[in-house]
């Protein structure tokens, strides 16, 4: 039996609240041999305060050696196996900025780039990381390409990013990017992976053609790139098959479309965890389930910064008896993958997870961190198992059998 | 998604190298109750220095309770599923002595037999383990053997082992082995265990019945038996997988043989460890993985002789400083499988297993033992995860997933 139909099949409502607080790329490791990680070196009395109250452990977002995208690692927390629903960075992308994508659209991610005029070779990936302000202009002028029997949209993201969305029928996905992945050769063709694919690929070339007509006058974004041309992998719903209201509080976008994916209401808030907080208290009675999202754990570690890294985890902390006094009755605490600042990217390790209810086991762990953890009642367990146990501690999951 | 296949999709070169150590049968058991194992036993400075810079946990060969092979424990130490993947001792056997198995080949091996010249039953299934001078006296009579439409190599191995292959179009496996595996009764007939290897059993069946009659006059070799009579599994080669170049160290051939079935070059050595790190230096440069095999721990835990195995472990101990010399990326420590000197054969225990590398997550453990690695930071792993983590720790695994 598949594992989310099995649980769909024993979920039951009731009135309790389950907080489930991400730490983007919260995993660490020593930066200077012997010494401790991020988590390790933060002053957590909060943290460990609940760890000493609570269940601990090392969880596995996918498999052992495999680095998780920011859309895996949060689709095994959501529950969902990641190597089952693959999630286009397209996708990502035009959820992220809350555009209503269709379940028949096909979107890509666009980066803005440079282009020798003469040659027409790549000389820099992101058109020297231009200002959304300039982004926001291109994308005008970029929204006057028409293409024959399907509705375009371009929309700005951030920077040199954009979103590109064909929508109308008989649109398909089995398409390659335009990226090459380095300077010094010229944006690839969308090239089809399966015949089907052959017509939609023919329209992002065509589009494609004209844009680069459209920005040929321009500096330093004279061209532009497709990646992740993909479309909605259509999950079942959360509140559908967890029986949940969802509410997500996320200040990124990539991080708020993958909430939308999942079926979650996603709540305007403000940039700072603080006014995540604020809107967490101000949305708790609306909803059963929180996805609480920190972004700049990840920030700090793809940078290498291990001290601004343990300082975010710091604020978090602080932060932590405000969300607690608003007395959920499940609170899970960990992050989508592991970003050590020693590795600057995100990585293949476990994480640190933390589970607090009246009904958890607790066990000896008394401080929050990747070392003391491993001596945790969780044992090594894995992304894909953690909703599950949070709903049973919550009393929402039924008996299996009888 | 196939978990190869998977690995295959991430794999980036890179120039980090990897060792893989094998000490073939390393776990062991307290040979009186309340005693050390071998390896806790064993005066192993510089393994217990390598484990308190690395990560440690104990592994899993194949599933709880089953006790690998030569074959399966290898492959998956190479990151194929040996459920998956099936190994024919035939196979393994005439891999080991450097023969060119094609691909349609069909492979067994021979063991000579002492029979009962009155009743043809079997007195001694390994006549007397005959020196490997005489085998290969017997294997020259058998090679005037002809089959039909077909080629046939007789090749000896060791003592009273060879290898038997038959070389033609429409050859099949799927075929019964002769050994009745105890004595007084006479050699089974190869049996098809489907309608299609009919024909093959046949050639197979001719073929014994004409050496039968040529060893009629031997003794005490006057009769032999087939074993895992098998044709090669096709495994993905390491190489095309993983992206590495794949050397070999080992001194017995059945090793050998199982390397070069994974795609891996088998580079010709001595016979002792030290032979074997001579081998590593010398080769060093052209490679980015090694599999460095260790016999004998196996065969003292075969024998039973506890302070033999433990002295085999210290006897690569003390070259562990010459081996890390080479500066390896990461450095994998672990067997195939458990032979405890208590259990005198290959055992269903896990292995104890160590992970060094840069980027590695150190954990308390400080002393490379059983019971130590219970508390170590890859807790209870499976050897099939040991190479996509290893993979991963040099970089070599790119993220999954936008």
């Amino acid at each position: 039996m598949d594992r989310l139909a099995l649980i769909q099949s024993l979920a039951i409502p009731n009135t309790s609240k389950i907080l489930l607080l991400v730490l983007d790329g919260l995993g660490g490791l020593p930066i200077t041999e012997g010494g401790p990680t991020e988590l390790e070196a933060a002053r957590t009395p909060n943290l460990d305060a609940l760890a000493a109250r609570g269940v601990c452990g090392l969880s596995l977002p996918i498999a052992q050696g495999i680095t998780p995208g920011s859309g895996p690692g949060h689709m095994a927390l959501f529950g969902y196996d990641p190597l089952a629903y693959e999630i286009g960075r397209g996708v990502l992308e035009a959820l992220g900025i809350g555009f209503d994508l269709h379940a028949e659209d096909v979107a890509a991610r666009g980066n803005f780039c440079s282009l020798d005029p003469q040659t027409g070779v790549i000389t820099d990936r992101r058109a020297g990381r231009i200002p959304t302000a300039v982004c926001e202009r291109l994308v005008q002028k970029l929204r006057a390409i028409r293409l024959p029997g399907v509705e375009v949209f371009v929309e700005p993201v951030e920077d040199y990013r954009f979103a590109l969305v064909l929508r109308g029928a008989g649109l398909t996905d089995g398409l390659t990017e335009t990226d090459p992945q380095r300077t010094g050769v010229p944006p690839l063709p969308v090239e089809p992976t399966r015949p089907e694919a052959a017509p939609t690929a023919g329209l992002f070339n065509t589009w494609l053609a004209a844009a680069f007509q459209l920005l040929a006058d321009e500096r330093p974004a004279n061209g532009c790139t497709l990646r992740g041309i993909a479309r909605n992998p259509g999950l079942p719903p959360m509140p559908q098959v967890y029986g949940l209201r969802c509410g997500a509080i996320a200040t990124y976008p990539m991080y708020r479309g993958i909430a939308k994916l999942a079926g979650m209401d996603v709540l305007p808030t403000g940039h700072t965890i603080a006014d995540e907080v604020e809107t967490l208290r101000h949305h708790w009675p609306e909803y059963d389930f929180f996805f609480f999202h920190v972004k700049k754990t990840d920030s700090a570690g793809e940078d290498g910064d291990f001290e601004r890294k343990a300082h975010v985890i710091e604020e978090l902390d602080q932060l932590l008896p405000a969300i607690l006094a608003l007395n959920p009755d499940v609170v899970l605490v960990t992050g989508d993958h592991s970003t050590p600042a020693l590795w600057k990217a995100h990585s293949w390790h476990e994480l640190p997870v933390l589970l607090w209810s009246r009904y958890c086991r607790p066990d000896g762990v008394t401080r929050f961190g990747e070392r003391d953890c491993l001596a945790g009642g969780l044992g090594h367990i894995h992304h894909l198992d953690l909703l599950p146990l949070a709903l049973a501690n919550a009393g929402r999951l039924a008996k299996f059998g009888a």
